[in-house]
């Protein structure tokens, strides 16, 4: 039998709030067994670039990512968000390495090419190394993931890091029964976005179907599920969506959002 | 036999130079064996505090840390310089992984106490965790250490990049042949500072006494040296001081000034 992976993503509206991520860190500490945390990197980025007169761009909620923009957010995500949280879970008896996509050339990726925009140095995932993941875990290390990535020439690259949680969780099902969690700020897939109790909390393919049929939906969802359910089809055994502030309820199942094949 | 390992400290002067850098590493990633690599952070630090209006305050050329300072210096040591110089590393063919002192419980330190003054969130090293360094080295990875370490209570701290490579080479010395080499911006160990022909090729105890008797070394260079002996007294092969722009002379010990015991 493989041994079980949790791949988790931790969101901007945690990261951004101290109490809240000592708080979250602190419920991750506790998870048993393998685990990887990714991380993104919220409004930090934003705020160095306004100290540093760095005009910001944004399209379609992605950041456009001139050399400027590519400089602060490395230093945001790489260098005091992830070190900081490294700190942290090291403190709290959980030791930890903080990577980014280029040590031990974890993630290879390509800068976008895309017909109409130039997202500047924006990477989207080409391979995930998964001898260096398993043998990080093996030393008993939770693994810290910044969404920074190289291309093969040595250029860093500003990566989306819910993809980077889903490549790592995709190409580590090889190896590991994984399991990917999107914590974010809402309690998990709701039928109404204004009522927290009208969550799903779980969603096969069957059901999805008949949920996006009759448009039950927020329509905003929509992109995560599509890709929660591409994700389940390359082998990871299930997607649970929820707020990262019930961790350990997200882990057991007992609340969130399940998708399942 | 115990493998030989090359302990490099890259300076200032390379670190703020893009051209310099580029072929600094360029040299490096062809050095045959095991490597790990200590950069400090040159000026680029200095740059960003003032575009942030973060006054800075320098003590005998060490850097107070403030809180805000230790994020900045955390951001460009641990992220921008760290991720560049490993990316670089790897499209050299010489793949490698970038850490702190926080990764993996890599250097334990604890915050500077000194009866006058308050460095702030300055590390002075205790503990090197030499298991973590064989593991990653024996990955065939050559490690890229940037100058931030953690105490057990998970405060970053700013640490000296001269001493974490001593520090690192002193408990590596266990396990490995150990071979230090500090680049800086001049060819070695000079009788006089403006004559670089006036280069010491090799310093022993004996004439170490015997020049510091006669003051036939600079004085700027007397703590070097004593750090240097200290550290091939705790198990270091030898100490080389030279041009980091003629690395691979430098390694092979025909440049520079050798220290040895």
């Amino acid at each position: 039998m493989k041994p079980t992976l949790h791949i988790i993503k931790v969101g901007g509206n945690i990261i951004d709030d101290a109490d809240k991520l000592k708080s979250f860190l602190s419920d991750f500490s506790k998870l048993n067994g393998l685990k990887i945390l990714v991380h993104g990197g919220g409004k930090l980025a934003t705020q160095l670039a306004n100290d540093m007169d760095v005009p910001q761009q944004m399209v379609d909620g992605r950041r456009i990512t001139d050399a400027a923009t590519l400089r602060i957010v490395t230093m945001v995500y790489a260098g005091w968000i992830n070190k900081n949280i490294v700190a942290t879970l090291n403190a709290n008896q959980s030791p930890a390495i903080g990577i980014t996509g280029a040590d031990g050339e974890a993630i290879l990726a390509h800068k976008r090419i895309h017909p109409n925009i130039d997202y500047g140095f924006v990477g989207d995932v080409d391979q995930v190394n998964t001898t260096l993941f398993s043998s990080l875990l093996e030393k008993e290390l939770t693994i810290v993931v910044a969404p920074i990535t190289q291309d093969k020439n040595g250029q860093l690259l500003n990566t989306n890091a819910d993809t980077i949680a889903q490549e790592i969780a995709k190409a580590m099902s090889a190896l590991y029964t994984t399991i990917l969690i999107y914590s974010f700020e809402k309690k998990g897939v709701l039928r109404d976005l204004n009522d927290e109790s009208s969550l799903i909390r779980t969603i096969n393919k069957e059901s999805y179907q008949t949920l996006k049929n009759e448009n039950l939906i927020f329509a905003g969802m929509i992109p995560k599920l599509d890709n929660a359910f591409a994700a389940i089809g390359s082998g990871v055994r299930s997607v649970i969506i929820g707020d990262g502030m019930e961790l350990s309820d997200l882990v057991n199942g007992t609340t969130g959002t399940t998708i399942q094949g």
